[in-house]
């Protein structure tokens, strides 16, 4: 990003960035903490990840404000407004990752008061390729490192038939047993929260090399394809 | 937005709003197309639904380069910069909604190839009170017209009322009838694509209000209760 003549805009950066890495934590530790909800049956973790997104959506707004001031009284140059505007949808995408979260959280806490079924544990799997996918796009952010973003943004297809499959899995399941198509149903939008939190995942990887290389990614990815039923 | 000296800035600034104003009209009439192609089980319509969403990610882009370059090259005071903010997340949200049209649209597909369900009109009837939400909004954007923007986020609670009540209609139709459940899935993603659609309206009314007002609309929106086995 080139030096300035004026350190305090280099603080001003480095604070919006240090509040965008703060949001991918929390965003992390939310998804993270709703998945061992689900798989501990723990009503309790669930009401605290719930909670915990009123602290995401305060620094969202920060960001904003922070962004905004920054590109008003200062006037930044290509790069550096590349960065301010991206900080902006990084912002906002992370904000998303952590609704999807608290949407699981709140699914974990009906899950909870159910009988347990062993298709919890796909889900579980599920979700902690989604989390590992997340985690390497926030590294990619901290050490700018384009690659690993490429290399995120390349295996969401696996996620995509992790879902494809899920989804085939519990419609079979309900089939079976009618008495489960509450619980299925449930089990579908935690599937389709983690399949979307794994798309927010690529979003990022392509703001990430955006910011670093200053050309867009392009639009290559490689995308499961829908068949028949699955949830596209 | 006060008189400006340089009147091609404002120029500019009317041009972004223009972009933003095509976005609003190819989402709501990608919306329209989705649930009639859902209707009238037409796939051949779903598919041109699928195919307009490519321009409405063109023209997001359009606005994301439009809206930088304007803030780098003149030095716009803080309501020209909230607009120029504001018009990045308004084209983002656009292009969200009309990405659920498209999805909608590729369930509408699938729905064409199997047998009617009276369920359909239920979804349908949802669809369109949604798409009153929207259209509403995209009136407020162009009038800036600030008590409308309100109504319409007072009244998103009616459309979550509506998706908790289909979503137990729906599974209590799989519940009696277990061949349904790949079909009812399938419902029950789109009226989650609706419910959806109805928030992304409320947050558009958020931004128009912020844009005008200058302060935010806060968030005292009232909210349906999730209970029991609801989609939330």
């Amino acid at each position: 990003m080139g030096p300035h003549i004026v350190s305090s805009f280099d603080d001003d950066l480095i604070a919006v960035q240090a509040r965008i890495s703060e949001m991918g934590g929390i965003a992390e530790d939310m998804l993270s903490s709703a998945l061992e909800a689900v798989k501990n049956r723990d009503p309790k973790l669930a009401q605290e990840v719930i909670e915990r997104d009123k602290r995401l959506d305060a620094i969202e707004m920060e960001v904003e404000q922070l962004a905004t001031r920054v590109i008003a009284l200062r006037q930044p140059m290509a790069g550096d407004l590349r960065l301010l505007i991206s900080a902006l949808k990084m912002a906002s995408t992370l904000e998303r990752i952590g609704d999807l979260a608290k949407n699981i959280a709140r699914r974990a806490v009906y899950l909870a008061s159910v009988r347990p079924v062993k298709l919890s544990s796909s889900i579980v799997r599920m979700g902690t390729q989604t989390l590992g996918q997340l985690t390497e796009v926030l590294d990619a952010y901290t050490s700018k490192d384009t690659a690993l973003a490429v290399s995120v943004w390349k295996r969401d297809i696996e996620i995509d038939d992790v879902y494809n499959s899920i989804f085939r899995e519990v419609v079979t399941y309900m089939m079976e047993d009618p008495r489960t198509i509450g619980l299925g149903s449930q089990l579908l939008f935690v599937a389709k929260n983690l399949e979307r939190i794994g798309d927010h995942s690529t979003h990022l990887a392509e703001m990430i090399y955006y910011i670093v290389e200053g050309t867009p990614l392009g639009d290559e990815r490689p995308k499961g394809e829908p068949v028949g039923l699955e949830g596209f």
